[in-house]
């Protein structure tokens, strides 16, 4: 009956308003070795505001194996406010979680109590094993993933280029004109064909440029009977409505001669039923492609599909021949788009969630570690996301996906919080007119309405459970090709605020094409509207395109923002400030919804009376007792430059490392067995 | 900086204090199957305060193969002040998530907000997988594991029959004779030999008996070179120091003939170094059984060891003739036991928590899976449970163990609220001194000081990523042979809090013996002290053991205790009020450690004017506006019968089976392809 679980939090939470609090993230202020080996050993650092103690220790519990190791930090000095500890943590396994005690003085003046940090923050009671830090030990994604900016293309609806016309519209099409609207009720659902080809993607690609945007993101290139072709007939080559593998070799050359790297899409979890794979095996008892599927019946005509949608049959991954020709080794659909001439720079992968799960069985691991590998063994400068539209954590270890197409950890939160919907109508997939604003086909009434703190809450709760190097690579859009347009229900003034934290949050940024024209749509169909090419210099237009250069220069200006820490300094109804702090600058981030009116405790924002303004207008002043104020009239989107966080040099100290010892031993040590304790 | 994780749990709690919440849990009131097969249709069942709402409606989110699945809930009526919500869950994976949605009406006075119910509680942002309920699709357990209390029993310390006596002292031990004090530092520390023996246990089944207690588990009996035999030499006899083979036939059969099972305690992590198994491969390689271990020389002296203790080498389960002799098929160690002539009821498997893991290798759940199912070949009607210290969630989700010996999500957490440390010294296994009262070796300066308030968020937080069924079959001690003696740090009068937490809670209660004589012990070497017989009619031992009758005896005689559900009805700082629940009666209980005196509004309580005082001093009124009002001097337990729940009949309504085609269908379904949206 009652809501107990959270107590300790709230307690500590409440003191946050007013005070500053110890702080650890995944950044490297804090952590010596984000790309660690096994049995390496990696310092990691904790800094404690000054006065917060006296502190009688301070411990890292990591939790190898599953039993629990302990290292003790060692006090490494003082800088700026804050006195930092340091301890050896020693990485034992692939994905290898630590948490930090703090055992509070019992003695001058201190209370005795014990306090646990973890990835959800500050707690006086046991924390749980999977919000711990965590270090991963498998290969790391290549650099350039989080000094990325992502931009979306779903090639039907971006350009055509002249070359389109030369093409005959399919069977399954229905034509549309460029200026057509979308039509989102089915058959044309899918069907509506503008013809966008990969030659009108080449012609734009300079817009990519002044954007300044560096990675492009495909939807499916691949042939198929749809507009989404999320129904590939083939993994083999590039629809020839898009201008077949050669426009995708040119588009790719063109593409990194501008300095944009390119990733396609590839169902793992499913194939379209007029695949050639399926087409060998539908009807055909015996194909040797028959255990790709899983078949139900002896006359294989009855199948496992995507939630029962028959014309995208479920792939079976205990197949080894499936795994041969689609993920396992260099003659694999994998290994092919990756290689010369097409040179792709990776994949993101559809239905991630979902590959190799039904019912019983779950190879998903399998599938993603092994699809890594293969990237691996042709070109380890590529990179891997999966989507997990709902709760990624479980596959985000960092075994494979090096982030997730995911929404629960930002997108729907910057939806919940800055939304303000109309409630106009809208037809949906079947003709019915709906009032009710599309939130991500959660059938809860709309848009849920969040505060800022609820924001922060749900975008803490949801990164808890992901180690920091994944969470750097984790996409992070306000909207895509499968959802609605975050500017149909955005509250007035609101779209530079979302645009503004999807820049400055830790994450993969993502523009869907469009976003940048200011279009809207209410649901994933209606959001892949043609782009409006022409209308650049509309003043609405203009002012959304200025935007987001400017945001866009602002994270490449700023590689704080791609790897820097993470630490919230206030939190209120209507605004949120964080800071995302490295060794050579800190970037102090204001948003709000409403006016903002926050006042962040002495010691919290050192330097910040020296701080320059870089974005937006909101006023900061430092009062005399050190306080800092923010105020602007809301919605405010707002950055300043900090000087950077001084770690302080190590003391000269008595060693730390590792003093359990652990694992392989000789038999003739002399640890006499008379000292075993049982286990 | 700040603590920004929970403030959504935190506002709720914030109202949990005066308002009666939506509740659900596992139990049958709520679940029509706890032991569903994959594809089953189970109901599930929500209730709400009347006039909670409006409620626009009520729903379930599952996550089939990790994708959302939808279900409406229709109401099934009012009853005792709540109204009830009905919605079927289609069982899809073994370990089947789900959680409640409420949408507010935001007609009729209706705020239009959304709100998740988990086994954490209400919240009012999106929520973790981990922390859904969950409905469990493998075997379940025999239902006489949550009927048990269990009892114990470390053999050497627990009762010396005559025949011990005719045994010679072994190589490796250091005779002590039974008052002989514990010796807590090597080489007496596993070394020192009382000589219990199963004889002994014979003659004291009586005991057990008077107790009331069904449910024996002995920690090793296999022959070792220790006193607390975690280091066999072999699991293919019974040590026979402590009788032999025979011994354990005659113990097993006397002890059912009292209506007591038995189970045995097994090292799937390791073996002893003396092991029959370990020395034919120690040193000869080439030896079948080397690829039992990690050998990590050519000469097969260097091997890994559970922590580092060299006579301790640990398992490696990637071999099929380690998994054929030990745990696969009716030849196996794990089957001979459960086999006649010996019979046992099942295992507590030792270390559980680290078996199959070493750095990148994982084979856990391959373990635990497959003991599990050698169980059901040759005796379903058996238990399984496994170690696991400490957040043990990941490995309870139903596919091996059936609970955990673990102490996060009950037992520290009552040591934590209720002890009282005296800081008296004491020395450790090296001889040391020591006054940091021992905590489960947490070097986190002594026992925390939890609140009331505490104590339920960490029962709640480690509980709530366990399936309700398998958190039944969690062990529930005050303290085991691996850990100090509750009493030991107890604040006065709070070990009958204790007791009846551990009774009444659910999980599955344990007495390590000794407790029910008021014995005390620093750690978990001092507290195998040797059971005092004879001392049972000194006062405080004669009211101990009352007070274990007491409790055992309630615990039999209200299966609700067992099986119920579980709702808290009110937390504060010194005091716990909760209800045990079901069709026949409701059991409410308090739990204070300072005075009580717990306010609970109309409505949480239904019957409470009729409640009938079962256990305990403690003052139940009723106010004229229906507040329940609970008092008493700290510290306290009192546990008082209500009328058990009513759930409304059914009312006739619109079938809302699952509406969600998935899975299988056919390739001549008429669903059209361009209904297809992408994925």
């Amino acid at each position: 009956m009652i809501e107990a679980s959270t107590a300790t939090a709230r307690l500590t939470k409440g003191r946050a308003m007013t005070t500053v609090l110890p702080h650890h993230d995944g950044s490297p202020l804090h952590v010596s070795d984000l790309a660690p080996q096994l049995g390496d050993v990696v310092t990691v650092r904790l800094r404690v505001p000054a006065g917060y103690g006296p502190l009688a220790a301070v411990r890292t519990r990591s939790n190898p194996d599953h039993e629990p190791e302990w290292t003790d930090a060692a006090p490494l000095g003082s800088s700026d406010g804050w006195e930092w500890w340091e301890a050896p943590v020693t990485v034992r396994n692939p994905r290898h979680g630590y948490r930090w005690v703090l055992v509070h003085s019992a003695d001058c003046g201190g209370d005795g109590r014990v306090e646990w940090l973890n990835q959800t923050g500050l707690h006086t009671i046991e924390t749980l094993d999977a919000e711990d830090f965590a270090l991963v030990a498998s290969p790391a994604p290549p650099a350039w993933l989080t000094d990325s900016v992502m931009y979306q293309v779903f090639p039907d609806r971006f350009a055509r280029s002249a070359q389109a016309d030369a093409h005959p519209t399919p069977d399954w099409a229905i034509p549309a004109d460029w200026d057509d609207p979308v039509d989102p009720v089915v058959p044309a659902r899918s069907q509506q064909f503008y013809g966008g080809d990969l030659g009108g993607v080449i012609e734009k690609l300079d817009h990519l440029v002044s954007l300044g945007v560096n990675l492009l993101y495909l939807t499916p290139i691949f042939p198929a009977a749809s507009n989404h072709r999320y129904d590939a007939s083939s993994f083999d080559r590039v629809d020839p409505l898009l201008g077949g593998d050669e426009a995708y070799v040119r588009l790719i050359e063109a593409a990194h001669a501008r300095g944009i790297r390119v990733i396609g899409d590839l169902t793992s979890n499913h194939s379209g039923d007029r695949h050639e794979w399926f087409q060998a095996a539908l009807g055909h008892p015996g194909a040797p492609e028959e255990e790709f599927y899983y078949f139900t019946d002896d006359a294989n005509t009855e199948y496992a599909s995507w939630l029962g949608v028959p014309s995208l049959p479920k792939f079976n991954w205990a197949s080894q021949e499936l795994r041969d020709r689609f993920i396992e080794g260099p003659d694999s659909v994998v290994a092919k788009w990756l290689k010369p001439p097409y040179s792709a720079d990776g994949w993101r992968i559809d239905v991630a969630n979902m590959t190799g799960r039904l019912g019983s069985v779950d190879l998903n691991a399998e599938v993603r570690q092994l699809l890594r590998r293969t990237m691996i063994e042709i070109n380890p400068d590529t990179i891997l996301l999966g989507e997990s539209t709902n709760d990624a954590a479980s596959d985000l270890q960092g075994d494979g996906w090096h982030g997730a197409m995911t929404y629960p950890s930002f997108t729907r939160p910057v939806w919940g919080w800055l939304s303000e919907p109309t409630h106009a109508a809208y037809l949906t997939y079947d003709g019915r007119e709906a009032t009710e604003p599309w939130f991500f086909t959660q059938p809860i009434g709309g848009i849920p309405r969040y505060s800022a703190r609820q924001f922060v809450d749900a975008v803490v709760r949801f990164t808890a459970g992901i180690p920091w190097r994944v969470r750097l690579g984790n996409m992070q859009p306000l909207d895509t090709h499968d959802t609605g347009r975050f500017a149909t229900n955005a509250a007035p003034g609101t779209v530079p605020v979302a645009a503004g934290l999807m820049m400055t949050l830790p994450g993969l940024p993502v523009i869907f094409a469009g976003d940048e024209f200011g279009l809207v749509g209410v649901d994933g169909e209606a959001s892949r509207t043609p782009i409006p090419w022409g209308t650049e210099s509309e003043p609405e237009v203009a002012e959304r395109l200025a935007l987001y250069r400017e945001l866009v220069a602002l994270r490449h200006a700023h590689p704080v923002l791609s790897t820097g820490g993470l630490r919230w300094v206030h939190v209120d109804d209507e605004s949120v400030v964080f800071v995302r702090e490295a060794a050579d600058e800190t970037l102090l981030v204001l948003a709000a919804k409403g006016d903002a009116d926050a006042e962040i405790p002495a010691g919290a924002l050192p330097g910040a009376a020296s701080a320059e303004a870089l974005v937006g207008d909101a006023t900061l002043a430092v009062a005399d007792d050190g306080a800092v104020l923010l105020s602007a009239d809301g919605p405010a989107f707002a950055v300043w430059r900090l000087s950077g966080v001084k770690v302080p040099a190590p003391e000269p100290r008595s060693a730390t490392a590792d003093e359990v010892s652990r694992g392989v031993v000789s038999a003739d040590e002399t640890t006499p067995a008379e000292q075993v304790e049982s286990a």
